[in-house]
């Protein structure tokens, strides 16, 4: 849809350190991003008294298109970053919001996306304290850039890494594979693909910190891009074990499939923004598989394969035939631009 | 000047999660970058033991050309956010690396930057502890664009924010301004403009530390975009005062007058990266100043002006004929795309 002629849009000078950038934070990103520390006009937040480990991360955010079927870019931005605290078994606090905008950007769909990103901050319980807003010329950026980093604490005793792997555990799923890559092919393209495949966009936190509480988590990894594939390969390999894993256990919607068939890709390489791989311990394995069931981002949690010693980085898929074959690491990303 | 066919460039899929990804981390970025953390494949890193008051920043930069006389991309996302910490008094610790680069753009360059980067982070004893690469089509992000978040600690007791000048306060600059927006510019039309000026982009937390150790800094504030004249309007206006500012006091280099003069700028609302702003109470203004100057990014620090109860958030300057005018907040940016 065309802007209309008196739609107010972005312009460079909201970028320039002035009064326009003074009248954009002021009238439209603070009141939205709700935070005191936003208002002090500060440089820099300061968060008094913080005590423990630190978790620190970052995530850019490229998405293409910013709006898609189950979220747009600010959800993601948010829940990315959290998650990404949340594979290290921190609780996340604190994010940082860096805007990179197109001049001639929809000051409306600059409100819906913040507003969006707000929202779900605060049911996380995350607070956004500080950000940064440049404006770049128009063909820039497609519209907006979104950069995120986020601040966590991580729990004494808690030692969850991509690392932890060990031969024993079983490999868990806490749901449904490839969505958010399908729904966000799904957003570009409305016209050839008529589905309900929603994006799986959602914070992760509290599910991981319910298994936790369990105990026998050992290794956690969000499989974003390079979809499950990527993430197994990579949690083996720093692991320094094998995964058997079975392909018929490895939950993808049929609309998902039937996408994926149609379009030659592999729903194992599609990329999830709601999911996490972990692996446990397998005498607490079904205790924490029931606590994850209990929780709505969980409801769907399967054991999708096991931990052996065998070769050293090495994923091989079980099929329901019987065969075994390798699934690889993947080289590139079969849809680009999918975070 | 054009890459040679055989030129290494950056590809969609050195953004794309998988193997292609894992190579450019781990051939390019990481050894450059050198910090245990980033080789742990980790979506976050954790650091131990943190205790005290966190300072959270975080900057996009899309300067234009990537690199200009002074400096580059890399080392002034290093230093703007260490500034951004230590204009809240916070030593800075952690740096977090988000890098939005353009499809076809020459892994030199890329390295070159990093390089740059890396080199300033440890000179400044800073560690870029975690980082994340997209990769976007041809015709995106102008080459490259980078956001880092810092992390800081802020000493017990150190209250020192935009908001803290009082009235009795000397106004404090550490050198000339201006420098960084007529640098860039430079580098933007190397037939024009033949001259000298190279960006001050420099860590200022050494020398705010310094400040600090004195006593009677009560506000500081780094005049990046929007100049030195939209820095001491935040600052008067956050600490709900009057400053009156010297023209004639107000370093500014010659030749940096003269680019200026002929492209109708005014200096003082020209970028800088290497300087801070300090309201100090005048009891303490002889001996921070003697401070300051023994430190090389101190070296032409002088008083440039004094805070006054008067009307509050108002700018004067007075010129050396007698005269005042009000030195106003811009409106956008004379030189967009400066930082």
């Amino acid at each position: 849809m065309k802007p209309s002629n008196d739609e107010p849009l972005v312009m460079m000078a909201h970028g320039g350190g002035g009064r326009k950038m003074q009248q954009l934070l002021e009238e439209v990103v603070f009141p939205i991003l709700s935070d005191e520390s936003l208002n002090e006009g500060e440089d820099a937040a300061v968060m008094r008294d913080f005590v423990g480990n630190l978790a620190l991360t970052t995530d850019s955010f490229v998405i293409q298109p910013l709006v898609f079927p189950g979220g747009d870019i600010g959800k993601l931005a948010v829940c990315g970053t959290i998650n990404d605290l949340a594979m290290r078994g921190a609780k996340p606090l604190y994010l940082t919001m860096g805007l990179i905008i197109e001049e001639g950007f929809r000051l409306n769909l600059l409100k819906d996306i913040l507003t969006s990103a707000s929202e779900c901050a605060r049911d996380a319980n995350v607070r956004i304290v500080t950000g940064d807003t440049k404006v770049v010329e128009r063909g820039n950026a497609d519209g907006l850039y979104i950069n995120t980093a986020g601040v966590g604490i991580v729990p004494e005793g808690c030692e969850v890494s991509i690392s932890g792997a060990m031969s024993g555990d079983v490999i868990v799923v806490n749901g449904y594979v490839g969505d958010h890559g399908i729904a966000v092919l799904g957003g570009r393209d409305e016209q050839s693909f008529e589905m309900n495949v929603l994006s799986d966009c959602a914070p992760l936190h509290n599910l991981v910190s319910e298994m936790l509480e369990v105990g026998g988590v050992h290794a956690l990894r969000d499989p974003t891009r390079g979809g499950i594939a990527a993430a197994l390969n990579e949690m083996a390999q720093a692991s320094n074990v094998q995964f058997d894993v079975f392909e018929s256990s490895m939950p993808v919607r049929e609309e998902v499939r039937a996408v994926c068939e149609m379009l030659g890709l592999d729903p194992f390489y599609v990329a999830n923004e709601g999911k996490l791989v972990a692996s446990i311990s397998q005498g607490k394995a079904d205790e924490v598989l029931e606590v994850m069931r209990g929780n709505d981002l969980g409801k769907d949690s399967r054991i999708v394969g096991r931990v052996l010693n065998g070769r050293r980085g090495l994923v091989n898929l079980l099929t329901s035939v019987g065969s075994k074959r390798i699934l690889r690491m993947p080289s590139g990303e079969q849809l680009p631009r999918i975070c």
